[in-house]
């Protein structure tokens, strides 16, 4: 355990009104796979925040609900288009090819962003039979790098799919923190724009677990629940996710935590400036900062807050904040390293 | 919500220890995945308690423990002997074929139960090339008929696995009701009889989720760490798992709740025998009784408590009872089951 | 090589009139994978054979045939239904579910034929989220038992899987002794009992190699040239298969081969009836036939003619005729059959 | 039927002498699946062909030879780092990850060969789970360039890889083609270079069809039967492809036969030489070449000889040559091109 950590934003705990939800949900019996009425309404309540004619579904975990997600798309003659640096590709051991058994065709970016001009030349959807055929488009926002999607862009990315009959996957472990960076709502990102299919995380904002899928796509996504199941991402004690959700949606918390989190972003970026030994390497928009920092400090420095190494040639360093990264922490690790850079 | 359930023991909260032990855990940064001294600590409590030389994992679901552990074992070439009406057969929605890609072996049993001599007919372990080749024995302790193994019986089945190069998984998303039931340590009924591979439940016995596998073959599951990423079942928040472990061993909290429940279920079948109506149709040894309804007085019965119909041929249904199932619910049940038979 | 093996039907080499073709085709040079005139064109006319508004493909081996054609209808939630003794389920070391990831749901039978009454009780199409749901009844025609499917039999099985929103798959490898043995056309087996799919073998019949697939959902099978080559099926030189079915197809050789085959099994059961102490235990109705041998001189007659034990403990064994078995040689089995019962 | 294609060497025929050797093995009744004595023998040559201490199989395809190969080698969080422009990444439809269910990792070359520098800031062995973990090279010798690896750089290869606990393995669809051109044995370019497994192509070379799979790793493949039988690439009349493999070894007629090919190629690039509107574009080492035509006369060159457009942008197109690639066929390409480009 940690006072503090910038490691990731799922290093931080489960947010006090999240934690008493569980709570009032921990009475009686109550039917186990989401056949109970609480689970029902959050479900309802969730497709209204997307923009509704579309359905709702919860799984576990963040890698889960990219499988789940993927796999009402794909045959195993398939291919998805994703950035070099996608979860899907880097973080998931596999994951997406296990489950779905078709292929990822990685494409590298320079800031983790997907466009129709990167993947124009290896699109191949000529249904010539010795070659896997492009299927879906899966982009994160924000993505891995902390860079956004403008709504344009996101538009430009759906058209592209659809013109090529793909569909779009948006990752969105981390949406709440690009609504609120891009002042939008998760409809004008997702709906609006014509996503077919989205996922809304928690856990890195504030729950205990639970990720939301969104289909937009009713009459593809037919049989989810068979995919979640066999996956093993059903949750046998659903209330205990609605609950959380409940929390999350109330007077939105959701963008409150997100907002909390980009802005000690800021608050660290700014402060960071000052030292001129300190190059921060890419634009901060949402709740990571990639920085690169003088080689002799950073040992002293992990040691007391966690934090990971993003490219050891470079010295560059990955910092993360979360819902709950306090003002004090912040000036704290601030004059931590002030201290070792006058050494 | 019901006042109470006898649907399932995955109808009840969450013990009161282990919610507390969540909320002490809820405090600071911790590394995800694992990566902290209480996850640490808790594993090692937990393999001491399975008599040591084993290695333990946390995984996130009952369907996630038999997948993730079968894997370690299987090839796509080989198959699994498990009972027909088996949780891995019956209720994973083919998880286990669809993650191990090997084949399941279902063999018709009267009670449950597994035996060296309704395995052996069935046995292909002679390696001619168009067969799929036996390479595990699946039994779950106690079964999903509420039957139990005794330990000379799961060590017949170790010993039949061992001599055939075989290996003998049990699913104990109930062993700590079997463990109360025979009155014998978790040690007794898994390592020293020779299995293999066991998992260890939490969420039918008290807990949110959580499951912990204990592995008796060290050298065959090195890999298990990327089985379970990659199955989605590695859970980012770790130390809220372990948290609750830690109220689980605490003063063997797991047995108390397990002696609760399989003690609320004998109550039940008590008063339940008082109704000469009503046939209990399975011996009462763990948390499910079974037994023949009046056909004319279910629906109103189920109206009120929610229970499963098991055999609607019989109207034979399943009744369960959990750690927190009440003395005065099941009597007010008895008394409603009364007035409607006397109606 | 034996002068005559009554092991399996493809222990016989190639018919002469097949080889021709093979020389006929081995001329220049000519496009791979079927993109050639002499495929289309035999394509076509196998097409025409099983009544038209169908599709045919062709693949190189009958495993291939049965996975390639299962996969357009399965998804990994799915499951297909067959026979204990059916080649999916026995021979093919667990093919179907490795390239399907969907379940067999295996049944027992008496005589290796499937029922509406088989399957109904085992049958899952409710849609619930824990069970595979079924979704193709596959049976092999004739059977792996010699037995035969009456066309009223094959009508019921197809109407009772098209309203339980199942397919009917038919594996063909010896379709053609079953045509010659009911006197029927390949058309009134497959498209008008309302066979989904077939496979129409000749390996076993007088090719060197060579299954066609029969399609008669071409909505569904849109995919089938991509599952064809994922599954290492596309043959590059398919010039050589076409060549192979036009000799197949030219004056009914395909007929021809299979009437020689049934009616020297014919001839050897009659001639086998001479000796009481030689029981025939299954009908003889196409190119296999089973029988009880006295166990003392089995293995003489296995050492120079070459056969399969059936059933070890009755001694039951199994003897296939070929298109090639000559008149000639079953006089001389049985003579010295006559000689080994004398001694 | 085309009298000459320049399409690709699948189009060719068959070999006289194997076609005879096919005559020779059509007499009698022989085990099916390769229990006859002539695989035996055939394998067995082959074996020593390679330098014997090894283990060789018959399978049918070449996709299917890689994927039954590379099956001993992975589990589902491996992966395989492999070239950009490689068979298995291109044109097998996906066919590695969906039988391994392990990923590629793809690496762009200048010229279709790997080397320890391109992988090394790719390789992932350090047993982070949430990382696919490298486990094999796997290069094709020559190359779909048509590039070929030295004895060292495959040596080079084979040190890289075992050094990172990974294995190296050739695709050697046309490994003779290969042999010829470096004037070595085959042993020399896979034994005695350390490489772990091997496949000896035939179909491209002048069979019918017939992939051999040598392994030098017998302790890792001793599962190789189940993997090529579930992969549908066990060949029901085996003997056959011995037969064919007789005729291949004999005199070393795979050597002559690549000769041919690389002769005829080498021949086609002298002449186009003196077109100077004509670029040849990579080195012509075995039986491929590229070269960038004029764009105006390439329809009616391609309307009476086959061959692809290999790059459209450039014009570039590719011509391949095969064992009966004929003198006057090229001379006759030569005259109608100096035709064409006269007009």
């Amino acid at each position: 355990m940690y006072p503090i950590s910038f490691g990731s934003d799922n290093h931080s705990g489960i947010h006090y009104k999240v934690f008493s939800s569980l709570q009032q949900a921990n009475v009686g019996f109550c039917p186990a796979y989401g056949d109970d009425a609480l689970t029902e309404r959050i479900l309802s309540e969730i497709e209204a925040l997307f923009g509704g004619d579309c359905t709702a579904w919860f799984v576990i975990t963040g890698t889960g609900a990219n499988v789940v997600s993927l796999q009402n798309f794909l045959r195993s003659y398939h291919a998805v288009f994703c950035a070099n640096s996608s979860h899907i590709n880097v973080d998931e051991c596999g994951a997406v090819q296990k489950f779905t058994q078709a292929r990822l065709k990685v494409i590298d970016t320079p800031d983790g962003k997907l466009t129709p001009e990167l993947i124009e030349p290896k699109l191949l959807t000529n249904r010539d039979q010795h070659h896997s055929q492009g299927r879906v488009v899966s982009i994160a926002q924000s993505t891995e790098y902390g860079t956004l999607y403008t709504l344009e862009e996101l538009k430009a990315l759906a058209d592209f799919a659809h013109q090529h009959e793909m569909f779009l996957h948006i990752d969105g472990a981390r949406l709440a923190n690009a609504a609120a960076a891009l002042d939008c709502s998760l409809q004008a990102m997702t709906k609006d724009i014509g996503a077919d299919i989205v996922s809304f995380g928690g856990a890195k904002n504030g729950l205990l677990f639970g990720e939301a899928i969104i289909s937009f796509c009713p009459q593809i996504t037919t049989d989810m629940r068979f995919y979640r199941k066999q996956a093993s991402q059903l949750f046998s004690k659903m209330r205990f996710i609605a609950a959380q959700y409940e929390a999350y949606l109330d007077q939105d918390l959701w963008l409150a935590n997100a907002r909390a989190a980009n802005s000690m972003t800021r608050l660290l970026a700014e402060k960071l400036k000052e030292f001129k030994q300190i190059k921060i390497t890419q634009p901060v928009l949402v709740n990571s900062l990639y920085a690169i920092l003088p080689r002799e400090i950073t040992p002293a420095l992990q040691d007391k807050y966690h934090f990971y190494m993003w490219n050891e040639a470079l010295n560059e360093v990955r910092l993360m904040c979360s819902f709950n990264t306090q003002v004090e922490q912040i000036e704290e690790f601030i004059e931590h390293l002030r201290e070792l850079l006058a050494e």
